[in-house]
C-alpha cells in the first residue's frame, strides 16, 4: 500500500505512476492465446478436448461435454431457502433495472418528405463466460445472462470450466434462474474461440460476454470483430472518497471487498482527514487477518492499495477522473454534489449507506463494468450489448427531388460516378 | 460475377461459400500492424515521421505536421456554391438525425427505497480517421465527426494521410463544417497508434472511428481496449432485392455504386425474375464501360458480384439474414412487409425511389455501417459511440435493511467475506 498526499513534493509524478500502472496481460499471454485460438478454429472439438484435459484435468468424453438443464433445476431446488430467495431477489431486481434499458425504435418523416428511422433487434445467440475455480460467481451468471434474456436473444449459451470435473452448484442454480439454454464444460481461451468460430458440437454465437482471467480477456480481445464482445476486462478496482465522519471499519471493509477478489485488484482511499486515513489503514490491517480470503487480500492491498490525502474532497474529483475507476464510493454528506463533477467512472455508490458490494449482488445495476481506466470511453454491461440497430430510409419522388441533387453533387466531387448515376437516373 | 438459383442442385453449398468468403485482412497484415503499433508506442513522433516518409512520401518537418483551422475555412470558402450548399445540407440533415440519438439519463427510487439510475456523458477526446488517396471522402468526415460533436466531445481530432504532401480541399472543407478541432497529416496504422497511445505532439484520444484500408482496420482492432473504436470495418457491400417491375438501369447503377468503391467490395442482386436478372447483368456490363471508376468496378463485380434467382421475394429474406449485409435495398411494391422480416442488416433502403447512395450523403442516418456479416451483432456509427454511461446507486438505512441481507447471503456463498462484512457492518 502506498500513501500519498497532494501537498507533498513529487505528488504529480507518483500519482501519474499510479494511474499508468499496468496490471494486465502481457505479450506472452497474447502469444499463447493466438495459438489456442488457431487450434480451436482449425481442429474444433478435438482441440477443446485436449485443452480441457491439459488445463482442467478431466476428459470431456467421460465427464460429459454439457451440463443439462435438469441438473441446473436440481441445483436450484437443493439450495437452502435463504440462498434461493437471495438469488431470486437479485434476479428480479436485475431484471427490473435492465428492462428500463430497452431502447426505443424511431420512424419519422421530415418536412422534405424523407422518412428515416432505426429499429433495434436482439442478436440471435449470445455466449456467457463463467469462470471456474476461485471466481465462479453465481452473481456473474445473473449479471451477464439476464440482460441477454431481457434483450430477447433466441439462444443463450454458457461456457464454464469445471476444474477436475467439479461443477459449482451455485453457478448451475443461477443459470436455472436466468434461463440459460445450453451449458458447456469448457473454459479458458479455448472456450471463447469455440463460441466465436463454432465447433462440431458448439454452434457459434454472435456476442460473448463475461469475466475471466487474462487468457479469457485476451481471447475476447483477439476475437472482437469475429463476434461482438462486452468489453476488455481487467482486474477489479475501487476508489473510495470518504470524509472523517465515516466509521473507519466500514471503509476498511469496502476497500477489502475489492482487494479480496484477486492479487491484481486495486483499492484506493481518497480522504481529506489524515487521522481518519490512519484509522482506516489500521482497520484494514486488522480485518485482513480475519478473512478467509486473507492471502489474496493481503497481496492485493500491499501491492496495489493506496491512501491519498487531499486538501479537500473537492480536490479528489480531478484525481478520480484521471483514475476513471470501475467503482467509486462517495461516503460523505452531500454525495450528489461530488457526483455532479465525476466525468469518468463505471458505477458510483452514493452516501455512507451504499457499500459497493450491494451493487455486486442485489441492487439492480450491472456489476460488469469497465476497468483499467476504460470508463473514459466504455460503459457497464447492458441490454444494448445484446442488441443491434438497423437504420432505414424511404424516399418518394418528391423527397428524392428535394435532396437528390445534393447527393449527386457530392458523389461527383468524390469521383464516384455510379453513386451519382444511381440517384440522377431517378430524378425527373 | 456468379449466378445462382435457389432451385439448382448445389445451391446451399454455393450460397454458404458466398456467405463465408473472406475479403479481409490476413495474418501478414496483422504482423505488420503489430510492428508499426509497437514502434509508435515506443518512439512516438520519430516513428510517425519515418513511416510518413516511407508510406506517404513526404517529410512532415517540411510539409508540416498539422493542417490549420484557417486552411479548412479557406477550403470551405473556395468551394463552388453548389458543392458548398450540398455539404451544408448534408451536415444539417446528419446533425438533425443524430440529435435524436442522444440517450436519456435515468434516476428512480423503487418501493424498497433503493435509488438507481444511469448518467450518459461524452468522452473527452475523439479521433476520426479519414483515408487519403482514392477513398478521401468529405462525406466520411461529416459522418464520423458530426456524431462526436452532437455527443459533446471536448476535443475532436482528425488524422488523414496526405500522400506526396497533397491535401484534399474537400476533406478540409468538410472538417470546417463539422467543427474538427485538430488535424494531423498522418495516416495508416501509425496514425491509429498515435491516437491511441499519444505521442509528443499528438495527445491521446479516448475513441477512434473512421474507415480505412486493411492496415487501419487491423490497427483499430489491435488497439481496441486501449481506446474505444467504432467497429472493425471491412469492404463495403450491398444486397438489392428487386422484383421485375424495376428499371434494370436503376438497379445496375445501384449495384455498381458499391462495386466502384474498391476491388474487394461486393454487390449482390436477389430477384424472383430471371428475365429481369439478365437485363440487369447486361446493364451492369454496359454501364461499367462508361464509368471513370471502371477498373475498380469491373474487378469488384467480376470477383465478388452475384445474381441470385429466388422463387419469390419472400424466399430472399432468409438469404439476406445469412448475409447480414451492410446495405440492403428493397426495391419492390411493399418494402415494409419484407423489412419486417429482416433480422440482420446495417441499413435498409425502402422502395424504388431510395437508392443506397442517397444514404451515403444527405439523408441523415450514418453511412458508417457494419460489414462482413457483422450486422448480426453490430450497429452503424451513432452518438452512443462517443458517449459512455455511469450507473449509480444510493441506499439509506431502510433500503439497506431491505436488500442487504440477501447480499450478505450471496457474498458468503461466493466465499467473499469482506463483501459480506461491508454490508453487514451497516445493518442494524
Amino acid at each position: 500500500m502506498i500513501r500519498l498526499s497532494t501537498t507533498e513534493p513529487g505528488f504529480a509524478q507518483a500519482f501519474r505512476e499510479l494511474v499508468d500502472a499496468r496490471r494486465e496481460a502481457d505479450a506472452d499471454v497474447a502469444r499463447d492465446v493466438r495459438t489456442i485460438v488457431a487450434s480451436v478454429r482449425d481442429e474444433g472439438d478435438a482441440a477443446l478436448h485436449a485443452f480441457t484435459r491439459k488445463f482442467d484435468r478431466h476428459d470431456l468424453n467421460e465427464t460429459g461435454w454439457r451440463i443439462e438443464k435438469a441438473d441446473c433445476a436440481a441445483a436450484f431446488d437443493a439450495l437452502e431457502p435463504k440462498l434461493r430467495d437471495a438469488l431470486q431477489l437479485a434476479a428480479d431486481r436485475i431484471t427490473a433495472y435492465h428492462e428500463k434499458q430497452k431502447p426505443a425504435d424511431s420512424d419519422t418523416t421530415d418536412a422534405a418528405g424523407v422518412r428515416t428511422g432505426a429499429r433495434w433487434q436482439a442478436v440471435e445467440a449470445a455466449g456467457v463466460y463463467v469462470p471456474g475455480g476461485r471466481a465462479a460467481y453465481p452473481s456473474s451468471v445473473l449479471m451477464n445472462a439476464i440482460p441477454a434474456k431481457v434483450a430477447g436473444v433466441d439462444r443463450l449459451v454458457m461456457v464454464t470450466p469445471t476444474p477436475d470435473g467439479e461443477v459449482n452448484p451455485l453457478v448451475l442454480a443461477a443459470a436455472h434462474i436466468a434461463g440459460v439454454d445450453e451449458i458447456w464444460r469448457v473454459g479458458g481461451a479455448q472456450a471463447i474461440a469455440a463460441l466465436a468460430y463454432g465447433t462440431g458440437r458448439i454452434a457459434a454465437v454472435d456476442v460473448i460476454t463475461g469475466p475471466g482471467n487474462a487468457w479469457v480477456a485476451e481471447a475476447k480481445r483477439q476475437l472482437y470483430g469475429v463476434v461482438g464482445i462486452d468489453m476488455v476486462a481487467g482486474p477489479s478496482e475501487i476508489v473510495v472518497i470518504a470524509d472523517g465522519k465515516n466509521d473507519p471499519e466500514w471503509i476498511a471493509a469496502d476497500l477489502l471487498s475489492q482487494s479480496e477478489h484477486d492479487p491484481t485488484s486495486q483499492s484506493i482511499l481518497l480522504t481529506d482527514d489524515a487521522i481518519f486515513a490512519g484509522k482506516v489503514a489500521e482497520a484494514v490491517d486488522l480485518q485482513i487477518g480475519t478473512l478467509s480470503t486473507k492471502g489474496v487480500a493481503r497481496q492485493s492491498w500491499d501491492a496495489n492499495g493506496a491512501i491519498i490525502l487531499t486538501g479537500s474532497l473537492d480536490e479528489a474529483i480531478p484525481l478520480v477522473n484521471k483514475l476513471a475507476p470501475e467503482h467509486l464510493e462517495l461516503a460523505c454528506d452531500d454525495p450528489d454534489a461530488l457526483f455532479a463533477r465525476v466525468r469518468h467512472a463505471g458505477s458510483v455508490f452514493l452516501g455512507r449507506m451504499t457499500p459497493e458490494a450491494i451493487g455486486d449482488y442485489v441492487a439492480g445495476p450491472n456489476h460488469v463494468l469497465p476497468t483499467g481506466r476504460r470508463a473514459r470511453f466504455a460503459s457497464g454491461l447492458s441490454v444494448l450489448d445484446f442488441m443491434k440497430r438497423t437504420s432505414f430510409l424511404a424516399l418518394d419522388a418528391a423527397g428524392l427531388a428535394a435532396i437528390g441533387p445534393a447527393a449527386v453533387a457530392l458523389a461527383e466531387a468524390e469521383g464516384l460516378p455510379a453513386h451519382a448515376r444511381s440517384v440522377s437516373l431517378r430524378l425527373p
